[in-house]
């Protein structure tokens, strides 16, 4: 029964009919920069493909958003100016509003240096934990001076006064998009992948029973021994201590700028919608919430035919076929060492490797590996001839390997990539490494295994399958929710009434210690 | 903003554009009588149209499903034989398979008037719970001697067992089904409203929190205060008593013809999907679970034009307008008395009042009202000349109340009805009569009320945009996950591991303890 591609016709075909439908709204995007950005921008260019005005907020340094830093912005162009301006390309143009910051590129790549290195340090506990724990406080602290720029500056400010906007989208875990909308009086939506300690499902009032929902960072499935149980638990009392430190700074300037005191909760809580990158097929099974709209593979587009080059690599790599390896857009140097145990191991293989990688070239690089700058991953994941998936485990290449069906090696690196990977290896669909303690044999024996067993390749074919048989497109879906949030001003018929309780009344303290005194009465 | 009438037309126009890509499965239905047919008969004509082999078990006594008891089944009749039959009606047509009971039309017809009678007549506490309860118990007594009768009938079983369905599609409430499901090893989707006692959320492992979730029956909302809450939590204590008083006979049954104990989380727990006739602009917020799919106003249908006839009546109500009345499909008589009450108040407005009525004729029957026994409840709601709508507050109704953006005047007779109105009222949409008690100028003001004070109309004109404002229509989606499990053979991935837990283990207790010791020691 394979009537599944009428359904996933259905939006694309109602777009191409009735385009002089839809009348336009007016959006502001207060994206993250990153990898975050390469979904929101899709998001982003589909809206204005709507026919809404959207305006992209973003620091006049920054990674991927701005000028040509990466491959996704070279196909899209941006002008960057300090004023208003739109893209020159009809159809897919967006208008771009900067803002002056306090830190150069080369600041900002130092940054991410360091925040690489405190992962790969590889130090013994408890120091790599506090390593790791004062690496994201600083990232946080990049994000809360962006958002001093963004509101020192008088020019943007006042733009975004006189603007008269239907809603804001935001990936919220700067805080600051939703520190704009909460100043602009304007309803907001999140689009987003995760946030640290559980904060969306507490922000949103969603229970997380820790008996069967792993926290992010245990590396747990849902499934847990006692003792998994018992570290669940723990790391849920941490998490009281650590998240709010990382947000301390940013909250007190959203208080100052709001002229009010703002937690956390009373931030996030009030988004209209979440879109959240998820899908059970991948996530553990746990309770939402009705404004939590699942939008996991939003960002797996419909695979385009190769590039004469690529195509070429991938014609000649014969009966055995290739494996596609990238760590993902923010790494593309990894040391010397690691790369030739690496090379190593890539050469035992019969397959042609493509790796995108722009550090210097290992001198063992064995003839069956191709080194890219850039290479244009989801096609080549779409091709019949690939075996295999060397990741480091993003969530954006995740999906693209879940939507194309191949079995994956996972190397995670930092921020959700261990759990990430964690999901594809108890799901039988790859086999995790780590990436410090991984020798050459190691990563070859995996790579191995997942192109011979058969049972990778069925078990992520049995996944794509399942995460492909959807009513609606993922991307199609959000977009609906965002025009939903647009058309009516928010969506507070989907706000809970928990929001209105205290902790005490929510959990009905109040009503047992009641009914025990009368009992006992 | 309007653009989403294109959204709602997307699914349309592919049916009408690619019907052959469809290619079918065979579905096992195992409906409920009454009122739960009229929107199940509607997913089942989708699905037959969707090009399945569709096979609908019905006892060969009941009221709805039947060769020509209610006017649902005229538009479609289907040929009641003891064999299987097709439907003569090209393209309408599903397989319809009867099996014997034991008894007549005439039983289940005094049982019904028994139901009602018992909550019409207005008892004192305790006595009124006490009867509500017997004659509940006497319900799923008649449930229980259906599925009996139906595992009895030699000639049934064989067929079933002969056939090979791909999935089984029911209304749960009397067990039937999920028993059926298991006995032939079907994955299975449950398409139901609700069910006492919360069961549907247990059974998923869904969180209630008491403090902000009301339970069926209490008519609270979802904002209460200290002694609702007290009664919240006491109701949810007591329901652990009656629903499993309910449910023992028919769990006997089900553990006999499964040869193993199942408890009703047993049977209930093994569906794949929930089709939950719900929509969170009427339901009140609350936690749900992945394999929950919202359908509200799935039995909301696109308005016909009305009959010569019936467009008379509408012309001529002049300027005022018209006001539709029905106690819905089950009841069309009710005491002399309270009619005589009810058709005072009708004659108190300047509006022509359409009664869906076939008992006695009341003799101070104004000008105004005119009496039939069956109407285009639907079409006549959407027609710009309605005012008003008096109903009993059936899910059904309400939702093509919300969905035409008609105020409501509801009374209430039996089930989630005082529910529905009591959800309805605190929206502002409309008011809640107490049939028993009220006075003909309380129904008279309360009419008033809805049709002149603006503030109704307006209210259920928003509740109505926010509820019809959606990327796909809920039938669509209903047919998309019954095909779903049909396809996948089940949808295990969207089981929560919550159902492999104890209850100790599922609120950490044991975690607790441990963590308890530890500190103590």
């Amino acid at each position: 029964m394979t009537f599944r591609l009428c359904y996933l016709l259905a939006p694309w075909i109602f777009i191409l009919l009735i385009p002089g439908l839809s009348k336009g709204g007016k959006l502001l995007v207060a994206p993250m920069d990153g990898s975050h950005w390469l979904s929101t921008k899709q998001l982003v260019l589909k809206l204005k493909e709507r026919g809404h005005e959207v305006v992209v907020l973003i620091p006049e340094v920054s990674w991927q958003m701005g000028k040509g830093q990466s491959y996704i912005v070279k196909t899209y162009p941006v002008v960057l100016t300090p004023e208003v301006s739109w893209q020159m390309e009809k159809g897919q143009s967006y208008i771009v509003k900067t803002y002056p910051v306090d830190y150069t590129l080369e600041e900002l790549d130092n940054y991410f240096e360091e925040f690489l290195t405190a992962h790969l340090h590889g130090q013994p506990f408890p120091l790599n934990a506090l390593a790791l724990y004062n690496i994201s406080k600083h990232t946080f602290r990049v994000f809360f001076v962006q958002c001093k720029n963004l509101f020192s500056s008088t020019e943007t400010m006042q733009y975004l006064n006189q603007s008269s906007f239907d809603a804001l989208l935001t990936d919220p875990i700067a805080l600051c998009g939703a520190t704009v909308a909460n100043y602009l009086s304007l309803p907001y939506v999140f689009f987003m992948r995760g946030f640290p300690c559980n904060l969306h499902y507490e922000a949103s009032q969603c229970p997380s029973p820790l008996s069967y929902v792993p926290r992010l960072f245990t590396f747990n499935s849902d499934n847990m021994t006692f003792l998994q149980r018992v570290e669940n638990a723990l790391i849920a009392l941490l998490e009281l201590v650590y998240c709010n430190a990382f947000y301390t700074e940013g909250l007190k300037f959203s208080s100052e700028i709001l002229q009010r005191e703002v937690s956390l909760v009373d931030l996030l809580s009030g988004a209209s919608i979440w879109l959240l990158r998820y899908d059970f097929v991948f996530e553990y099974v746990r309770p939402v919430m009705p404004n939590m709209v699942f939008i996991g593979g939003v960002n797996c587009a419909q695979s385009k035919p190769l590039s004469k080059e690529f195509e070429a690599i991938v014609n000649a790599s014969g009966e055995h076929g290739i494996v596609v390896f990238s760590l993902g857009s923010m790494v593309s140097d990894i040391p010397m060492k690691k790369a030739r145990e690496i090379a190593d191991a890539l050469g035992s293989v019969p397959q042609t490797v493509l790796w995108r990688y722009t550090g210097e070239v290992p001198s063992n690089l064995p003839k069956n590996v191709k080194l890219v700058k850039w290479l244009p991953q989801n096609d080549l994941l779409a091709h019949p001839k690939t075996r295999a998936f060397i990741t480091h485990g993003g969530s954006h290449g995740v999906y693209e390997g879940i939507c194309n069906a191949v079995p994956m090696v996972l190397m995670p690196l930092f921020g959700d990539q261990m759990d990430n990977a964690k999901r594809v290896e108890s799901r039988g669909a790859g086999l995790t490494l780590n990436i410090l303690e991984m020798t050459s044999e190691d990563m070859s024996n995996a790579l191995k295994t997942v192109i011979n067993d058969k049972k990778y390749k069925e078990n992520i074919k049995r996944l794509s399958e399942l995460h492909l048989d959807r009513p609606i497109h993922p991307l199609d879906l959000a977009v609906h929710w965002v025009e939903f949030v647009m058309r009516h001003k928010g969506a507070p018929h989907l706000r809970p009434a928990a929001h209105d309780l205290n902790w005490i009344q929510y959990h009905s303290l109040d009503v047992i210690a009641f009914l025990l005194v009368v009992v006992l009465l």
